[in-house]
């Protein structure tokens, strides 16, 4: 299949190279060139703008930080949906927000392209891997027809509905279930180290108990408070939590421990941890509680 | 060795006939003697009281379900503590306070036995089959003493410290943990809901993602509402983030959402559901967000 | 002083006619023309758009229910800036968001014209007695030309500082110690009645304890549970209470008691309470204790 | 009348001494005599123990800064309840839980004696000043022999009930409102420290807004941060809001924002504030936005 990738960053790249080797013919588009030029020496295509890669594919993804550079990669000048064939499909991998979602996907349908959205559950290893869980959303005819292409980049892909919006709904969700358990690690290891026990000894214990790999990886960076590099940055978790937020609010949801998510967020803002890996949010507990860290 | 076991709830009586199966001489004691002479078929002897059983063995369990009766138990009218002898080994996997630990340890001190904690994570399946995790702690030499018998109810034990009430933090924090994960589940149900999507398929992608037993058993009966009957009663799984948030307070540390956990399980009780499983805790995000539950 | 008057909901026509008494010249416009009609009665003129108000101005109050309305009757077609003469003032007492405020000042100052913020404390019956608690901020040599209208529509004006928006966010923070207040009468009264106990009582201690009208006058309202007529409406509370949270979300200011606010503003919503007053939010606390409501 | 006082802290004192100035016989018992001489020299009795200020006495006032203390003076060895006479009235103005108080009256009816609650709102200069508003409940027969004594101390006096612990369950429930004010206070500083506008004219414009001196003085020491001395330490502040969620726990009442109030306490005393006033509560919020204190 002819095939394009947009926004290769961490996360983007590994996916456009697993998408090379299942053998698809893929053009490149990345801000900064290099990125673009590591792909070309396995094979990819490199383009100047969205637009091109759009004209030269049947199905494009795209992998941006935020709903603004997602729009603007879209739908701004030599945008994605400016160079799409009609009934070509532009899948997104981007976390953006469901009112984002539902805008593109209606710029695109006006154009007589598709959107469906094709988001991703799993840190860079993951990606490289092959080991991500894709949730994917969207009119079932573009669905199918990108199946292959969402099967070799993940582990596993589920279709939850035929509105991209609903993909990026389970998407943001699936964070709030992530960044909580950050969270609760957090609480707990301030509270066992302010009672002087081993908080290392309880980190391994739960690793059993849930026998998760998100438990066994992220409860160790946060026992152990190695949060560089980040592998998921504390701008963008604290993002996520937000379009959570603002996702539920639209349906008069109240989310109780996302409130706890966003303010320890903030104060980790406000101390500076911004890039830092997310699961830094546990050094709010041990601030609040006293410790140093 | 000889050994005796006290509490002979879902969780006592299924450790007791895996200890009784190890090879162990087993006496047993429970209030209502149906479930004693229930194990009294398997080979186990029967007592008339915890002192009673206490009196023939070197090492006693006990299975409780509140600080009151575990005192009782232990240290009442011919409790364990009357009929232990010297250096015998009382074994308490109730889950308790971290102060109602210290007292029970300081009166076996005073005796000249010995207390040790060891608490165990598990549902009532897990300790039939042999599955919980154990955690344990108290004075090194009575923990290697009683290891055996620890290694015959679970799956793996761990020891965390020479004091009991360290074993009675990290269950409780353990506890804290799980009833989080209940909690997440249940808010991202009722979002989820309100939009229009489909929960069951969220609850599918959670329990690849982290892939650990406690998401996809807890997810599950909360997805399906399936309430009854109860693995573990919502009023004990309440007392627990209790008695968690009563550790960390005598540590200064905050504990944020086992304040969520606390008020939601409150308004589970003011709506009766003490005797639903814990995970209906669920069911509270659905009144709050207006949905029919 | 030749002035005019956008917006003339309950708040603004009360507004209104305390400056056409106190000898000013106004101008009127309001989208449905029968609360112009009712002023002109008492001598004001009416205009067809808030360009045509502008145009006969030397200052122009606004008073809009949000950012939409507030951008709409400044910028749009036939708006305020489009009329003003330079250096000309629009004082808006809307209360938006503060990043609104910035952009209509930006606005207005391309245009040569001047945004001053003067937002109000206060219930339509203050209002109408001139009771109002007026904080204003912008150009210092615009809010002094404007100080004798401020004087007379409240009790008194206080000056913040010389960005419109810094009146915005003081507006949206006394909105939120406001709502606080709302909410802590609703969850101790739940609890008082659950004990069986008089919250009546305890709204009379309470109101001679703060010895203010805030918990006088919303106290009764909760504690007798008459939330119609609406003095201000629960979708516009949750407005400001979130206008305020994105504020200190820009600032890196976690407010935690606010999220308890939004989350049952939420509730409440979800329960169908969106046009009773705010002071409604206290039914949230009274189901969330089973109470009937 | 011939009364007695025990616990002459300074609102203790305070209080007494009006009793003494309404023309009343006094004894009084402080655990440190030099409290005690101070009143002497005013015309007070001293006495060697709670029993003999109550053999001495029709009535007799206590204020113990907590249950423990409470209980002592009461039960211990030359108690109140050990010096009463039949029909005579211990007048218990302490914040205690509702389990203590229910505890008290009925050891006082085993002993034929009476208790009644005389709680107290107002900070020591209300209580010098005559100003402090008593809340008492209890066997109506007692409080109208005490009601001339209750009015002695206080601006306004209210009844509430025929149970003692009802009167503590609406001082737990005022000290939770009052510190409700508090941490508003010290959110919405943080928020306006942050965004760089004049925490100190927020203070002004809340003080004429709420017109409260509750409002007024706290809202300054906060602004002001000078929290010593402290009128109210902030680790008895904390106990009373502890008792307050307690009381609700009893009845399945969630009280959400006690939880924050909880939270932050925890977080003042672990990081030194228990001596400080109680409005340092704001101080937490202070260091959760990265603000230097």
């Amino acid at each position: 299949m002819r095939i394009g990738f947009v926004g290769l960053g961490k996360m983007g790249a590994a996916m456009a190279q697993n998408l090379l080797r299942a053998g698809n013919e893929l053009t490149v588009y990345n801000r900064s060139r290099e990125k673009a030029e590591a792909l070309a020496k396995e094979g990819a295509k490199t383009a100047d703008s969205p637009a091109e890669v759009a004209r030269a594919s049947e199905a494009v993804f795209s992998m941006m930080p935020d709903d603004e550079a997602a729009e603007e990669i879209t739908l701004g000048n030599a945008g994605i949906a400016a160079g799409l064939a009609k009934n070509a499909v532009h899948i997104s991998s981007s976390t953006i927000s469901i009112k984002e979602s539902r805008h593109l996907e209606e710029e695109h349908e006006k154009r007589g392209s598709h959107l469906i959205a094709a988001t991703v559950f799993g840190r860079p290893q993951a990606a490289e891997s092959k080991q991500l869980v894709v949730v994917t959303a969207g009119r079932t005819e573009a669905v199918e027809r990108c199946k292959p292409l969402l099967n070799a980049i993940g582990r596993r892909t589920f279709v939850v509905g035929e509105q991209p919006w609903q993909a990026n709904l389970f998407k943001l969700f699936g964070n709030f279930m992530i960044a909580t358990t950050l969270e609760t690690f957090g609480e707990a290891f301030a509270g066992i180290r302010k009672a002087g026990a081993d908080h290392h000894e309880f980190y391994e214990i739960m690793s059993e108990l849930f026998g998760s790999p998100v438990y066994k990886n992220y409860g160790k960076i946060i026992a152990d408070q190695e949060f560089e590099p980040a592998g998921f940055e504390l701008k963008l978790g604290f993002k996520d939590v937000r379009l959570a937020m603002e996702a539920a609010t639209e349906f008069n949801a109240p989310l109780p421990i996302a409130n706890v998510l966003r303010d320890h967020f903030l104060s980790a803002l406000a101390h500076g941890q911004e890039k830092l890996d997310w699961s830094s949010i546990g050094l709010v507990s041990a601030r609040n509680s006293g410790l140093n860290t």
